[in-house]
């Protein structure tokens, strides 16, 4: 958009429009549009055919709801909503303003919050165990920058009630069925246990609050074992820093092996603690039943160095990386606290997070296009000579072949508006001579 | 819900969550949910036959922009978002804080303000003229009541740069087509102009403003040409309102007639006006047009006493109802103003709206179930017996007969769980015994 067409020029002497869309959102044009669509018109296929049902929530949540959670930094980007009527006039009256009280709702900052309020609300009317699906908008005040947005689409599956491993091999199949069904391939699933981590950690001799050595693990990717060990450093004592960097060299990329790395922890021959080889017996039950029907498709291998941000996690972790991309096309984990906390009802449960957004900018890059389009045919008529009705009985002929179509007035210059057709991916167009019966179809240039 | 659970209990003394949705928004069961994706699927599919493609604006909009149009009552509904940082802070530090200070931003209350800003914003990324479908959460702040909420999903098309009647007759057998995809029959479209109305009303010898006139023959359904004269005679002179009823009689139901409509409002024999000859030519293709496809499905009749509330319609509005229903299923009409308004640009531009919630309702209650669903089968396992990847194997092979397959962990009631299988739509299930080339699968119960 030019810098002059910002501002609209309204007729009537009122304040201007901004033409823009708010600081940080998007206007989405068709052809992405076209393709988020099929996007999720696939992802939701594939998950229904796991037997997970869509639920959907308000996008506002009352604001104690959203402000108790554990969203972490998120708590500071969230979208506020003033009161309304009487409400806020009785605070504004005060002497005081006091910013807390001037607003009620908040928009969601993601879907984890609404779906542990969801189903504690509507338990009764769910089946259980609960297997959900929810794709929706959520919103983050977050500083705007390339890729992204302050309003952006989560697609997220949770299983709420199922202690077995098989929740997990369910939410990594029916997510690599997804990206597959997309049109991805070559992806590889990485997996880890938070309780391996921790182990792992406590084995090396670290004490105190593991969470920052944690945080220093997860920067792996980018600054490599030499980096991680001069950051931590700073803050811990030589020798465990010295001894989780030999275990971490020793388990990175495709070398890390589940056996081995459990007889690593094991002290002097003796046996692991029970929650620890409970973890690597679920890991491997995990990794089996994955590729029990990945068909060589794609790739699930344990990397004891992922971590995953989110403090919530108590069990194995997950994340799903291509080749040729640094960042992960979506991850999860188990988190077998979080409704107890908000309930005070044990209920496990884990979840899986398509990065919708990330797998969109891929396909759009590629210049992906939706599987499942008709072809777009462009109906050109005089609207001087032909009439309505023999037009709209030419249109429906030509899409009852099949044909998307669209019937637009002749313009003045016919090779410009055919130009543009073309450049809006229309394939074929029909010059209409007012005769339904006699309908030739010709090619729009060659794309 | 039972009141002792809208709100929970948190087992670490925080202030406990709200269980509820925020006051008049709601929680979607997966029933609903399924049956409204598919209504969505199908109405995109139809829309985008007709050569419309969906685009899609964010949920907030400048509160200037949303303030700034032609909202009418809806302006007071608004769900305003608190500033944010400095500028937030800025305005709680004046001594008197100033309400209309306190937000930038708002969720949108309709799809027409939004689109009319990214037609301005994008119009040299569309292909132009523009079809384009919006369907989309809008926000109100209205009284709740039965079958009234305060987040709930429109769904719209327009044309913008088609003043052809093309553009009306598109719309009206686009929508149509729609509505029988979904099940939908026996509806009639009602039409009218309103110039035509403005015409009716000022040739019966009313003057001055007529917006009034208009809101009292737009309860002709509920009230009846007599209830219509009783309210009109309390304010204006007995002669043009006897005029107006005696017409309103003559074009009720069945027997309106465009010609005759025509001929009753021409003066002694005197010409019509250049813009009536024009409307009526107009209504008259339109009609004809829709006709020429409808096969017979639906129709379309003229109703010189169809009003439609908003006052931005500049020529045709229509409406569609279904026998048995007492309001509409959807309307619309031609805004040729609109977007000259807000950009100076005269661009023509007509939409439709169905009434998607009422759709829905109606669907819900009919007991309406989306048509492309597959088949529900539980996967009943042993966990302390069979292998992850032997239930994934079972669940896969199931899955490739075409059937939406969910594995569950066996219960120790299994009549109790698969009871609760039926309740939630589950047509079949398998008990598995372990082995993945003897699946045997059962019918649930007979609903």
């Amino acid at each position: 958009m030019t810098e002059s067409a910002t501002q609209s020029k309204p007729n009537d002497g009122k304040e201007p429009l901004s033409l823009a869309p708010p600081r940080g959102m998007r206007d989405l044009l068709p052809k992405e549009t076209a393709l988020r669509d099929w996007a999720t018109r696939t992802i939701l296929e594939t998950y229904e055919q796991f037997g997970f049902s869509r639920i959907e929530t308000p996008a506002l949540e009352h604001l104690q709801n959203l402000k108790g959670g554990e969203g972490g930094e998120n708590l500071k980007l969230i979208y506020e909503v003033l009161k309304r009527g009487d409400k806020l006039e009785k605070v504004l009256e005060s002497a005081n303003v006091e910013r807390d009280q001037l607003a009620d709702l908040g928009l969601r900052f993601d879907l984890t919050v609404p779906l542990v309020r969801y189903f504690c609300a509507n338990q009764n009317d769910l089946l259980f165990p609960t297997k959900a699906i929810q794709i929706g908008s959520v919103w983050r005040a977050e500083a705007p920058q390339k890729g992204r947005f302050r309003q952006f689409t989560q697609c997220d599956i949770d299983i709420l009630g199922v202690k077995s491993e098989i929740a997990e091999t369910e939410l990594l199949t029916a997510s690599s069925a997804a990206l597959l069904n997309l049109g991805f391939n070559s992806f590889q699933i990485r997996i880890n246990d938070r309780r391996l981590l921790t182990a792992m950690v406590a084995f090396c001799g670290f004490e105190g609050k593991f969470d920052p050595i944690f945080i220093a693990i997860d920067k792996l990717d980018k600054i490599g074992v030499d980096g991680v060990e001069k950051e931590l450093l700073e803050r811990w004592p030589a020798e465990p820093v010295k001894s989780l960097c030999q275990l971490l060299r020793s388990s990175q990329g495709e070398n890390a092996d589940l056996t081995s790395f459990g007889t690593a922890l094991q002290k002097d021959g003796s046996n692991l603690p029970q929650e620890l080889s409970d973890a690597l017996n679920s890991l491997a039950a995990i990794i089996d039943g994955v590729q029990s029907t990945a068909d060589g498709k794609y790739d699930i291998v344990f990397d004891p160095t992922l971590v995953r941000g989110m403090g919530y996690y108590t069990g194995p972790i997950f994340e799903i990386g291509m080749k040729g991309y640094s960042y992960s096309m979506g991850g999860g984990g188990r988190y077998d606290k979080m409704v107890e906390k908000f309930s005070g009802r044990d209920v496990p449960a884990c979840g899986f997070s398509i990065g919708f957004e990330r797998i969109i900018g891929v396909m759009m890059d590629q210049g992906t296009k939706p599987k499942d389009a008709r072809e777009k045919l462009a109906l050109i008529f005089d609207p001087n000579r032909d009439k309505t009705a023999d037009v709209m009985k030419a249109a429906d002929k030509l899409r009852k072949q099949g044909y998307s179509v669209s019937a637009h007035p002749r313009k003045k210059d016919m090779t410009k508006q055919l130009d543009a057709f073309l450049h809006h991916d229309f394939a074929k167009f029909v010059a209409f001579k007012g005769d339904v019966d006699n309908l030739e179809i010709k090619v729009l240039g060659n794309k």
